[in-house]
C-alpha cells in the first residue's frame, strides 16, 4: 500500500494539495470521511468528534461540561474516539493507495511506511486564503483571525504529540515540507508528485 | 537574479543536490569558491576562514588561542571575515543566477528574494554517506562520528542565528525542506527543480 499523509498549518492549502495529489496519482482520498466513519462506528456527533480530534484530550473536561454532556455516554469517552480513530485510519489504509489529510495519520499509520508531507505558509497568505475560502468569519479583525489560525495549529500540535515520538511541524517527522506562500496550489502539485513517485520507487512499492 | 540557497545537515547530500540543480538549471554554483574568494580578499588562510564560518563567533577566543594566533592580525578579526563573507556573497549573487551552498547565504542574500532550500536526513543515512564519501575518519566508532556530525550542525545553527531573525533548520526559514534518507540524490533533483521553476515564475523572474 502506498500511503501519503498530509499534515498542514491551518489555511496553508494542504487539503487542496492533498486532494489534487490523490487525483493525479489515482489514490483514495480521506479527509472529512475519517470523521464520518468514526461517527458511524461510535454513534457520536461529527462535530463532537472533530472537536476531540482538533483540540486534543487536554481540553476534554472543559468542553464536555459546556456542550456535550448529554451526548457522551460511559462507553464513549474522548479516549475511545481516539481509539476509534486509530482503528478506522488503519482500515481505510488497508483499502489501497491513499492520501490522508490530518488526523495524525502520519503517526498512526507509521507501520505502513507512509510518505509524510507537511504543508505550511506565511501568516498573510493563510489569512488571505482563509478569507477567500470562507473558512473564517471575515467580520473579525485580522488580529483575531490570526489568533484563531494559530490556535487551530496549537491543537494539532498538542494532539499529534500525544501519539508517539514524532513532533508536529518538526522536520524530523516528515519527508517533505512545502511552503505554499504565494503559490497557486495546483502549481506545486507536479513537484510533490515527482518526489512521491521516487519515494515509493526507492521503497520498492 | 534567480538565487537558490541550500542549507543542509552535514552528510545529507545537500551539496550534491545543489550542484546537480545548478547544472540542470544552468545556474552558477558557489560552494568552496566562497571561501577562496574571502581568502583572496583578506589574505587569510582558507582553513581558518572555514573554521570561522563553520564554528561561529562564539568559539572565537578558544580557537584563536589554540591554533591561529600567528595568522590573525589586528586588521583581520573573525568579525571581519564575516563582513567579507557578506560582501563576497552579494558580489557573487550579482553575477547572475546562482546556487549557493551553506555559508548562511539564505540570511545574507535575503534582499535577492532567494529560494531557500533545507536538506536533511536520518543519522544512519548521513553516517553511511559520510563514510562512503571519505568525509570522516572511518576508523572512528559510529558513536564518535555521530557526535562529530551533530557538532558540525550545531556550529551551522549557531553561526546562522547570528545573522538575522530566521532560525537554521526551522521550517519558517525555508520554502522547501527535503529529507534525502534512502534516496540517490539524483532522483530528488527533478522534484526540487520543478518547485524552483514555479517559485521563480510566481515571483515574476
Amino acid at each position: 500500500m502506498r500511503i501519503i499523509t498530509i499534515s498542514r498549518e491551518f489555511g496553508s492549502g494542504g487539503r487542496e494539495l492533498g486532494k489534487r495529489l490523490a487525483e493525479q496519482l489515482g489514490f483514495n482520498y480521506f479527509d472529512r470521511e475519517i470523521i464520518t466513519e468514526i461517527a458511524n462506528k461510535t454513534e457520536l456527533d461529527e462535530n463532537y468528534i472533530s472537536m476531540i480530534l482538533e483540540k486534543g484530550l487536554s481540553s476534554y473536561p472543559i468542553h464536555i461540561g459546556q456542550t456535550f454532556s448529554g451526548i457522551v455516554t460511559v462507553n464513549h469517552t474522548p479516549i475511545e474516539v481516539l481509539i476509534a480513530q486509530q482503528k478506522i485510519l488503519k482500515e481505510l489504509a488497508e483499502k489501497g493507495d491513499a492520501v490522508f489529510i490530518g488526523r495524525s495519520a502520519d503517526a498512526i499509520l507509521k507501520d505502513f511506511n507512509p510518505l509524510n508531507i507537511f504543508v505550511y505558509a506565511d501568516m498573510d497568505y493563510k489569512l488571505a486564503r482563509c478569507k477567500q475560502k470562507g473558512e473564517v468569519d471575515i467580520n473579525l479583525k485580522d488580529k483575531v483571525l490570526c489568533r484563531k489560525i494559530k490556535n487551530v495549529d496549537k491543537g494539532r500540535y498538542r494532539n499529534h504529540n500525544l501519539l508517539g515520538n514524532s513532533k508536529w511541524g518538526d522536520r524530523k517527522s516528515y519527508h517533505l515540507m512545502v511552503n505554499t506562500t504565494g503559490f497557486k496550489i495546483e502549481d506545486i502539485v507536479p513537484s510533490v508528485k515527482e518526489y512521491a513517485v521516487k519515494f515509493f520507487e526507492k521503497n520498492g512499492k
